[in-house]
Formats: C-alpha cells, structure tokens, sequence
C-alpha cells in the first residue's frame, strides 16, 4: 500500500499555517473559507493550509498558542509557512483602554517573527481589516497601526499586506458587514480581501525558497511601508 | 463602539471543533473548506467553525492535542461541540503493523469522548473514510473499525455516522482519489461526504442543546452500529 507523496505528491506544496482572529478564521463566510481558502485555490493548489484563525483573538493570545499549534502541524523536511494577520481586537477598546496597547502589539509580532526566524519558518503578515461598527476611532488606532507592524516586518525582511485602508473604503466589504454583525463581511468581501493579498504578493512569496525569513530576498514591492 | 454578540448576533450559533485528519482537513479540496466547510454551509450559517484536522494525524495525536487545542478557542457561556473523525492513519501499516492498533484507536476514543463529557461538550464522531490506495487490506480493517467506534459512542450517546462503507462505493469519491494522490477526493468527492454527514444527522444534532454528551438524548436514528 502506498499513498504518493513528494516527488509526485499533488499536494506536495507548502504547509501554510495561518494565524490570527475572526478575519483569517472567515467568520460571516457563507462558503465556510474565507480569503485564506480564496487565495489558496487561487495561488496554491498543491498546498496543505491550516486555518488557525479563532474569533476574538488578540495578538497577545495568537503569541501564546502559536507554536504549540504550529509544532503539532510540523512534518520533517517539509517547506512550512507561517501567516500572521490580527490587530482589530488589539485595538478594540474594553475598560476604558484598547485590549492590548499597539507597543504591545509590535512586541508581539517582533516575537513570532523571532520566533519564525528562529524555526527556518518563512512568515508573511497581512495587516488588519478594518471593524466597520468601531468608527473612526477604531479605524483612526488600525490606521496608526498598520505601518507600526510594517515597520517591524521590514526589520525582518518579511512581507507586509496592507489591507485596512483598502478595505475601509471597499463598498462591498462595508455593505456585507454592516448587514450582518458590523465587523465581519460575506463571501465578496472575503473574496476582496483575498485579492488584496494575492496582488500583495502572496503567490510570489510562496514560490520563493522556504528558508526562512532571516534569510529572506523580498522583491521590494513585496514590503509595504518600509522604514 | 459595539460589536452586535447574542442575542442578535448573526454568528451567535454553536462553536464547532472539528479535529481529525486530513479528511477533516479538505486536503485536495480545490476550494480548500472540504466536507467541514460544505456542511456546515449547509446547516450551520451561525456557527463559528474551526477545522483542527492534521494531515497524517492517528486518532493518538489527536488526542494528545485535542484539549489544548480546543481550550483555546472556548468562550464562556457558548455552545461548544466536538466533532471527531479518525482511523484511516490509525490503519496504515508502517514497520510491519498498522500505525495504531485498533484496541489502542478504541482508547484513544474512549478517552476523548470522556473529556467531552468532564466539560459538558456535546460530540459527534464522523467514520473514517476510505482509502483507495490502501486496497482491500486497507479497506477491511476500516470496514472492522468502524463498528466498534460506533459501539464506543453508543456507549456515551454519541451520533456516529458511518461513512467508510457508502465512500468506497462511491465512482466520485473513487475517480477523484485515484486522480490525486490515491487517498483524497476533489470537490465531488467531499461535496458527497459532506451529503452523509449531513444525512446521518449533524443538522438535528446542532438544533438540540448543547448540555454534554452525558445528557445526550439522541434519536435511535442518529446512533448507527449500535451494539
């Protein structure tokens, strides 16, 4: 008895695992997916993704579950992604403060990274979509946000995805989440922001070397916001 | 600033872990949600859905992890349930003897399901799938498991759907499998998956409380195999 596996293996591709909140999760989705199932059906057929999204996550609680979960996914040899995308819970307000203060949130992300770059895991992060029922306010904190975590992925040579402004001023995605919870889009807004992230260069992430984000040679137009 | 949560919240349903294998993953699945996403589609548009399948993981490494795993996306005060399926990695050989014997996948369930009921998480447990490229020996010792991990749910009033029987007949399922990598199916293949899942029950089992499966009262129709 075999079952084929690399060389051969159609699904021999990468094993991407995506980390973050409710948006990488694809909460509101009637197709039960998200952008991380659009934009692997667009871009990596022979991939073995990992949706590890959970709803109300901030970054502080994506840090301390992350390689407990990635380790148990690891398989020797293989080429392993690491895809991070949170900050909306981070900056929604509780208690008269944001949940995790943005400091805290880049000291977050500055760990995974280390922490990727330390396992040979190349990393790419896509930055927050923004929560249409916070306002300004919420959207003001995400705004100032974005080229914070930019900024430290820059340091890493690891592509940021911006997405928050992109998003804000999408129709669709505004629509679809006003008409269900205010914060989560449907299956066009998924799909908006699945574009977003294929145009940011995801596909040319994923068929560059799987050596590491230290060792990293990210065609400029892949960082956005570089300091 | 306010996020609409129960009552009123369009996503206000039942968290739903799904842990397994690759099955449970969707590996092959061009549009990257599998049977989980497709029934879920189907019967479940408020519940928050989180695939926890691992490629290659035996019914032991699901264990290991399960709790943990599932701990980390628990909310107090939400309808937490557990969805199991297993047994076609449990059944490969590897050094002369199948990876996990079937006494030991008959444990490993048995202990789950006591976990489930020790925090009032109501389960259901899908059978193993088919493997074509495992051949007739393969087959049999599925087509034998699946009895008796039907007789070890009927134990705690767990559903059971069996599926392994209803796939391997299946041109679809078969065709599919063949065409990929010998063991996982395309779109037609999970679509029909998805279809005996849903057939065996999974939409009356979400419609009742949530109260642990120690205080299950499911229809007779619901548990199959029962011993």
């Amino acid at each position: 008895m075999t079952i084929r596996t690399e060389p051969g293996d159609p699904f021999g591709g990468p094993r991407i695992l995506f980390l973050g909140d409710s948006f990488v999760q694809g909460l509101g989705d009637p197709e039960f997916r998200g952008w991380v199932g659009r934009a692997l059906q667009a871009a990596a057929q022979d991939a073995t993704g990992f949706n590890l999204g959970v709803r109300r996550d901030t970054s502080a609680q994506v840090r301390q579950r992350c390689w407990t979960e990635v380790e148990a996914r690891t398989r020797p040899g293989a080429d392993h992604r690491l895809v991070l995308s949170f900050g909306a819970n981070d900056a929604m307000e509780e208690d008269g403060g944001p949940r995790v203060r943005p400091a805290d949130t880049l000291a977050n992300l500055t760990a995974l990274l280390t922490g990727a770059r330390a396992r040979g895991v190349a990393a790419l992060v896509v930055g927050p979509p923004p929560v249409v029922a916070g306002g300004a306010a919420h959207l003001a904190r995400l705004t100032a946000l974005a080229p914070e975590l930019a900024g430290v992925c820059a340091r890493f040579r690891v592509p940021f995805v911006d997405v928050t402004g992109a998003l804000a001023a999408d129709p669709v995605w505004t629509a679809e989440a006003e008409a269900a919870d205010g914060a989560h889009p449907g299956a066009g807004g998924y799909a908006r922001l699945a574009r977003l992230v294929l145009d940011g260069g995801f596909g040319d992430w994923l068929r560059r070397p799987g050596d590491g984000a230290g060792s990293g040679n990210f065609p400029a137009h892949l960082i956005v916001h570089q300091d």
